[in-house]
């Protein structure tokens, strides 16, 4: 297939800051692009060929959208799968495939999964509903505190809390969820591997997510992680683990907890470019958006090794801001080596929005980090 | 002035390949753009806010245009100056200056500016049309063989000649000229200097144009350039010097000589981003498109330094190709470690005519020269 301006389409569900960066590749390659997405106002909007206006969840929405492009993949996980599977059974590739998306999209049935494959994971229960939970913790069968995780429709951060008493029970939306062993750890980690159809695999160094001392919020995603190379290695190894045993096409984005006796545990995967990528723009030979675009058209992989340390900060937005965002002090931020920042596009602010996000390169890491934390001080996103 | 995600306007005067890569870096920043060229499938038609179809040397289009935003810029010389002189006097930013151009657009100002600024260059002398250039060979004013250029319209090696006999003269066009010394030279050699409204100035590192050693022909640009550190010193404070005296806004690239005993010539400049900098999008902490956008918005410059060697290689149509363009063996290229392809999106090949290139970079400037050369002998651009 010659994919090269040609008539080849690709189509993406989803036209938010994932998509926006994902088509920054495709103009590099010239490759044709379809975009979905229910808001007029979609980062996606510029940057595709053409844009479609829809409900991601829709079935007829999806699918009809689906049977206009060549491949189909996405850069949100909460879409419409019946409409995958039945573009996918009437030849369309779909990569991710609905498959490997259904084993994700519910996080108890994740879970099993790593489970069924040995893979290792914090202890948890599934439970249907509030009320099953209430009675395992009367029952002493779970002890608090834990972390309670509604298995579908979370995203960032939403549908995920720790429980440390009888009293958080009451503000639980009633669905279907897990309890989770609370993990003392040392730091959380990720790992992007990325697979194509030919079954070619890499995965990218180790990232570590640094968090604010005390409001319990990444702060900044760092690459490499400052870790033992034993650890890293291991990280590594459960990674692609975890890639081989879903069998996914794309990039897949693990996540885990290096607990205080330095064990891996994987926390949860997302088979799309991610928030733990971002510093691969500037850092990487390849970036997790290229990688993915390679991918999916089963082309070579490229190198996933940095040329440079890479920090990311994410902006968001500002408590009490809500309206049209104004970046202040970003002429400020321009002002230091290595900086880049990278505006979504998004024209209305509100508290803890992801807006952006600022990458930091240097050739020493600590450097960088310093840097990271001026940069983090300096801006704001208000309105 | 907020130029991220708000009402601000950027204009762009040319749609191409250069256009489009600026778009990149208009997209990160969430910038708006508008796009004015000739031709309705300008590379720039997608990635911009609004693109407009016109022709880019008549006044009035120009001027209608440049109306509508508030920094207008250019990536091709040859627009209308004096739309660009009354959008100025009218309070519309225009970064180059109109001013800037004029000394540029006309080769023989450009020669003469050199000289009276003391900025080495080849000696010559202006001819107001070919009677004139050949009484002074008749005259013994000037010897073959010389170099002739065309002052005005000349792009990409169109509008220069190397005479070396008198039939030569047969088939030059009857216009302006300058007839120019011939020097040996060992290497061709470029600096790219960027400038900002307020003055801020930085140059990138000197790169090299290797030729093909039998075509006469640029097939790669190598950075850091193989050369002395002295003359590359040498090298950077001329172009300085020459980016002092044009006093311009954003980009000037300085194409210039290092002569058999290590002088270093002028040849010319370019005031917008450059085929000699096309390497630093993968290879510099700054891209020069970056760059052009941060000095013509007044914003801090960016490190120009490099993260890692970057070779460029320029992917033009094949000979004996006219047609619906195919990259042949790109699937190929793009198993070489560090290997990047930027395909502009030009639907039909003709030969000679620039469809792309590709940077290839590495901690090793030698490896990266060497898989360039695979590069440059595997990929054909084809129909």
């Amino acid at each position: 297939m010659n994919y090269f301006s040609s008539d080849f389409k690709l189509g993406i569900l989803g036209g938010g800051q994932l998509g926006k960066m994902l088509l920054t590749e495709t103009r590099k390659f010239d490759i044709q692009t379809y975009v979905l997405d229910p808001s007029d106002e979609a980062p996606c909007k510029i940057g595709s060929n053409k844009f479609f206006k829809g409900s991601l969840m829709d079935f007829d929405t999806v699918y009809n959208f689906g049977k206009q492009v060549d491949v189909l993949t996405f850069e949100i996980e909460l879409v419409n799968i019946e409409a995958l599977e039945k573009l996918e059974s009437e030849g369309i590739k779909v990569y991710p495939s609905p498959k490997t998306l259904r084993l994700i999209q519910n996080k108890g049935t994740q879970k099993d999964f790593y489970t069924t494959h040995n893979i290792p994971t914090a202890a948890y229960k599934r439970f249907e509903n509030v009320a099953g939970l209430k009675q395992a913790v009367a029952d002493n069968e779970i002890t608090l505190p834990f972390v309670w995780k509604s298995t579908e429709g979370g995203y960032d951060g939403n549908g995920v809390k720790v429980i440390r008493n009888t009293d958080s029970f009451n503000n639980l939306p009633d669905v279907q969820c897990i309890a989770e062993t609370m993990i003392p750890f040392k730091n959380e980690l990720a790992v992007i591997v990325t697979r194509t159809p030919s079954g070619e695999i890499k995965t990218y160094p180790v990232v570590e997510m640094e968090f604010h001392p005390e409001a319990n919020q990444v702060e900044y995603v760092i690459c490499p992680a400052r870790i033992d190379d034993a650890v890293a290695d291991n990280a590594r190894a459960i990674a692609l683990k975890v890639s081989e045993h879903f069998n996914h096409v794309g990039l897949l984005a693990v996540e885990m907890f290096q607990t205080e006796d330095d064990q891996i545990l994987v926390n949860e995967v997302a088979p799309r470019p991610h928030n733990s990528g971002h510093y691969s723009i500037e850092a990487s030979y390849t970036s997790q958006f290229e990688q993915h675009l390679r991918a999916i058209l089963d082309l070579p992989l490229g190198n996933t090794d940095s040329k440079v340390a890479g920090i990311m900060v994410n902006l968001v937005g500002e408590e009490g801001y809500s309206g049209s965002v104004v970046y202040e002090n970003i002429e400020k931020i321009l002002g230091q080596d290595g900086v880049t920042p990278h505006i979504y596009g998004k024209k209305e602010t509100r508290p803890f929005r992801k807006m952006g996000h600022v990458t930091i390169v240097n050739q020493d890491i600590a450097e960088a980090r310093r840097v990271a934390q001026e940069v983090k001080n300096t801006i704001r996103v208000i309105c």
